[in-house]
């Protein structure tokens, strides 16, 4: 069963971080590509500083995912991330160009909060 | 041009959020839709209460996709909510049954946080 041309690059380009394989991640992005998390409002550009930036990130993650949809040219991923004791979710969506190379990566980690008032006549918590 | 089922159930659910449509939100639900919301572990069970869990949603808000990706059984969307001046973007991960309709709906809601130490070489700010 082939994937979509943009899920495939997904989950390869997450395989590669896990594998801490550095070649293996650049070859699945474009030249220019661009990298966003819109929260702290960072970018990194290009391929070089990209896979740099993945490489220098620190601790001893690790990563599995939990949801990946997508299409041939855009898919969103959800990954369960640890580190030590630390486990926290990122929403990743990505777009490839005619290559099927990742040309653009946005980047989202929601963190806990507090519910708000007022609905708990319809809601359970877990 | 017809979307993949999830897509068209997805953007049909947020249609009839904005535009307040209780009965056609109901339409697009399982009987026994679950929602949920990870980052505060709350889950509503039942369409008749998600329904007014929308309905009951405080607060004059609109909201407009700003990505919508997915297949036949599952769909991802972001979109940009507004409540008075403040906007926020929500991630919401879809299923549908073998009749279309929504089964499963979690969201998130990331907000805003500081840049980590130790990438400014690597990294613009915007």
């Amino acid at each position: 069963m082939s994937e979509p041309i943009a899920v495939a690059a997904l989950r390869e380009f997450w395989r590669a971080c896990e594998a801490r394989d550095w070649p293996g991640l650049a070859a699945t992005l474009a030249r220019d590509v661009v990298y966003t998390v819109p929260q702290t409002r960072e970018r990194v550009r290009g391929r070089d500083a990209y896979v740099r930036f993945n490489a220098e990130y620190p601790g001893d993650w690790h990563l599995v995912i939990t949801r990946l949809v997508g299409d041939e040219r855009s898919a969103v991923s959800f990954t369960s991330f640890t580190i030590g004791e630390e486990t926290m979710t990122g929403v990743c969506a990505v777009e490839v160009d005619d290559d099927g190379l990742l040309v653009s990566l946005e980047d989202w980690w929601p963190e806990p909060y507090e519910p708000p008032a007022g609905r708990s006549h319809l809601v359970e918590r877990f």
